[in-house]
């Protein structure tokens, strides 16, 4: 997917609020929405948005001499969402279909996403997990993957946010015992989990963990480790988490199962759909 | 008020919907979007939102040879707010207190701000309406504003929105008798009223229309016409809708009533409210 308009003033919006994680030094802030600005005007916007992205906040870890911005706010997205893991596996054993509520509970962890939405709302992401129970999505979809995870043996799981890894972990929980790899960024990207939040929650006691070698939301495949690409072709079942992914993915050549929730415009009209419904999506 | 951090991707999707208002020409809307984060890139953030807001919306008129982008959807919310007229009319007439009422209704107008939503928003336009009867708003500030209205002999209006305009009529209706001075802009800004919206919403037959002088949202005294500027410092009251005038005039002198949405987060800090709050606020 190439980089919409809109993209770029919500990239804009995302370096503040990247450097106000760090810092409430005003002329930092500044300075540094000064460099993307000019920076954007003159990037390559048939890229995805994801490298756009890429570049956008290579650009903040260089200027606050940070490595690392959310790594604050990713900490205690995963203290939040260990805490009320208990709960959650609880409602999720105990239902009908398990399966299918773990997979509904890892779609609402996807709310998880300090890119889009300014620092932690905790109404919102109440909210979310409240609506696991009964939000509208795509039963027959749904059904679809259930079956795919059935008859799978080995399954890809490509992360996307820090705190919604718990929540993927309970998901793993209903799959097992299957052979699984759970992938995460290879370098600090927004808010994305990195390897030590998948272990933070516990998914190491279940999957496999790799990372995909890049810096960058999403998965692009270009640039990923040849490690990576072996495991992504050779998966019987690939589920990709998060809208970058989606961008990143919705081209690809082999089967990507997708779980998101729909965050921008951009998404809403790329898949036919509103900002706040939940996805479940296939490339074939 | 100076301009927020927050306020600059605010602006850069204006820019992007403002072109969009003319064109769907791609590579048009890329070339205006590059201008403006490079001129995003270098002006002055310590002036006010709206001054930074007119040399971007000069630059989009001057790239896009376009006087006015905003023309047909300001000629659509006038045509929808006069459709809608006689039954906001008899249900302001027939209530306890029209005045109360009519100043409820001419805040629910400033929701056609089509600097801030992207495009006609039917759905929310009509909420908007709908909540005009019980919206909560500070019954001692509006009790305050009508004592205000009626111990004045003449009171200047500082308009904002095209459309709005017609709500603005029917306030005026409830004024009458007083002398009353209607302003808008000097020339097209944004979605801003001109001389011709007042006279579309009939506000002629009842109040002096004179213009700021200005290409600019709100009302920068220190750019307002000499005429203008007698106006505003001699008539007994001043009553100012939208947010750019509050941006502009929160700092002044002299007594203004402010009557305006909260439509976004930098306005909402200042105000101690939230976005979707309705205010009726003044300087003193």
């Amino acid at each position: 997917m190439k980089t919409f308009h809109d993209c770029i003033p919500c990239l804009m919006r995302q370096t503040i609020q990247a450097v106000k994680q760090i810092s409430d030094d005003e002329q930092l802030i500044e300075r540094v929405l000064r460099s993307a600005l000019f920076l954007a005007s003159k990037m390559d916007y048939s890229k995805t948005p994801a490298l756009i992205g890429r570049e956008i906040h290579a650009l903040i870890r260089k200027e606050t001499i940070n490595n690392d911005p959310y790594a604050e706010i990713k900490h205690k997205a995963n203290e939040i969402a260990l805490a009320i893991a208990p709960a959650i596996r609880e409602e999720i054993t105990t239902c009908d279909n398990p399966l299918q509520m773990a997979i509904r509970f890892a779609i609402a962890g996807n709310i998880l996403d300090f890119a889009l939405y300014n620092g932690w709302d905790d109404k919102r992401f109440q909210e979310s997990l409240h609506s696991s129970r009964t939000k509208s999505i795509d039963k027959k979809q749904l059904d679809r993957l259930q079956a795919e995870i059935e008859k799978a043996d080995n399954i890809l799981i490509l992360g996307d946010n820090a705190g919604e890894t718990v929540f993927d972990r309970l998901l793993i929980e209903q799959i097992m015992p299957k052979q699984i790899t759970y992938a995460v960024k290879g370098y600090p990207v927004i808010n994305d989990a990195l390897r030590e939040d998948a272990i933070f929650a516990g998914i190491d006691k279940f999957a496999k963990i790799i990372d995909t070698g890049m810096d960058c939301a999403g998965t692009l495949l270009s640039m990923c480790s040849r490690v990576f690409l072996d495991i992504f072709y050779n998966a019987d079942l690939v589920i990709a988490k998060g809208q970058a992914n989606y961008e990143t993915l919705c081209d690809s050549q082999r089967q990507v199962f997708f779980l998101t929730q729909i965050k921008c415009d951009v998404i809403a009209q790329d898949l036919n759909g509103n900002v706040g419904d939940w996805i479940i999506a296939s490339t074939q």
